[in-house]
């Protein structure tokens, strides 16, 4: 069944307008009709079926009718992701959808070459990806900061893998051990430099972890160190 | 250091001309000149030290001096992956080389849209893949067969690790628990038929796992599985 995240609130009987780009895809890409069904989710109200009431090119209207599942939210996990070329970071937003992240925090390091971002077109891929993954709510995207203010401003009860190339770090599963507030960082794709490296390791919070022996493409890099996240302490176990 | 993957015998002294793609690549992208040091693997005689002898810009000569590294070659896992559309098949195939895989075999399912494949742009992804990755051999990549064919030619002793989206199936980390040779089957994006799962689940070799309580593209499936498998027996343990 096709699911599309809106922002109205979702009660029975709620009746609202899909967006010009939902109702496109429903009427000209889809090709659905009046009476057939949809998914709805808002983020806050769970998933709801909702009934095709009026179908134009451009505006489809839907009534909301049953809930079909409670509301529920995945564990309290962070991607902090430094900004890498457009390819692989819209890849990677796509994958934080899929494997179950709560927000995204784009950061520029020493040797990030922090051109432009599209933060709007990254949300609209996150909402996307969470469509069709069949979350219910959807990753928050934040606007790109320093790397450095990020820690100075860094809530120390949330602990920060960090995916270290130096050889001695243990592995993701020995590091993250007890679930909570985590976040995963990954570096640029020059990698962190020797001083950057070294604030990070004398950080309270964080906690290095070596991806094992190749060296990893940061879009490679992120999904592993989620999915190991989630097998050790998260929604995969 | 550059690396580049040759196919010539690698010892003392051994002189031999780069191909055009790598000798362009050298000279006007990278601007390496005589006397230059790029490093240099054919998948058999380790990694080498190869000096740069001559600078043109359709051939470039290279002299190897000494082993950097012996021989090595990971562990003894295979991704068996349906064909998907383009994008995310060459997506996939450079993440095997990142993580570590030795062969990919491509198969056709009932869900298949099987177009053409071009195969060699594959083999070329895989190539550059593992120059960058740092692994000292390439991932074979076979041919497509259809997966009757090829569950009725598997070698019984190779472990198939099948990801079913069926809510019953253990974990990856439960249901990999033995080394040895595996290979990991990844559906195509329809998923398996009934009759495919039923035929899967059948075969003594088939070892079902999920992949988590959300839906995963293939390209997803195929690096999360692969990810879990190396930390579980493979070479991230």
């Amino acid at each position: 069944m096709i699911r599309l995240h809106i922002p109205h609130d979702l009660a029975p009987g709620a009746q609202f307008a899909l967006d010009e780009g939902q109702s496109r895809y429903l009427s000209v890409v889809m090709r659905q009709a009046v009476g057939d069904l949809v998914a709805v989710f808002n983020g806050r109200d769970g998933e709801w079926l909702a009934l095709i009431a009026t179908v134009g090119k451009r505006i489809v209207t839907v009534t909301a009718q049953t809930c079909a599942r409670p509301q529920n939210i995945g564990p309290d996990l962070d991607l902090v992701i430094a900004l890498v070329k457009r390819g692989r970071l819209e890849t990677i937003v796509e994958k934080t959808a899929e494997l179950g992240v709560r927000r995204v925090r784009l950061v520029t390091t020493e040797r990030t070459n922090a051109d432009h971002v599209r933060i709007e077109r990254l949300r609209a891929i996150a909402m996307e990806a969470s469509e069709q993954t069949g979350r219910l709510d959807v990753p928050e995207i934040a606007e790109p900061v320093k790397l450095d203010r990020l820690l100075a401003e860094w809530d120390p009860t949330r602990r920060l893998l960090f995916c270290d190339e130096a050889g001695d770090a243990s592995t993701v599963f020995e590091a993250v051990t007890t679930p909570g507030p985590w976040a995963i960082l990954i570096g640029p794709e020059g990698g962190f430099s020797p001083a950057e490296r070294e604030h990070l390791r004398s950080q309270p919070f964080t906690v290095p972890a070596n991806l094992g022996p190749r060296i990893l493409r940061a879009d490679t890099a992120a999904i592993s160190a989620l999915t190991l996240w989630q097998a050790a302490v998260g929604d995969w176990r």
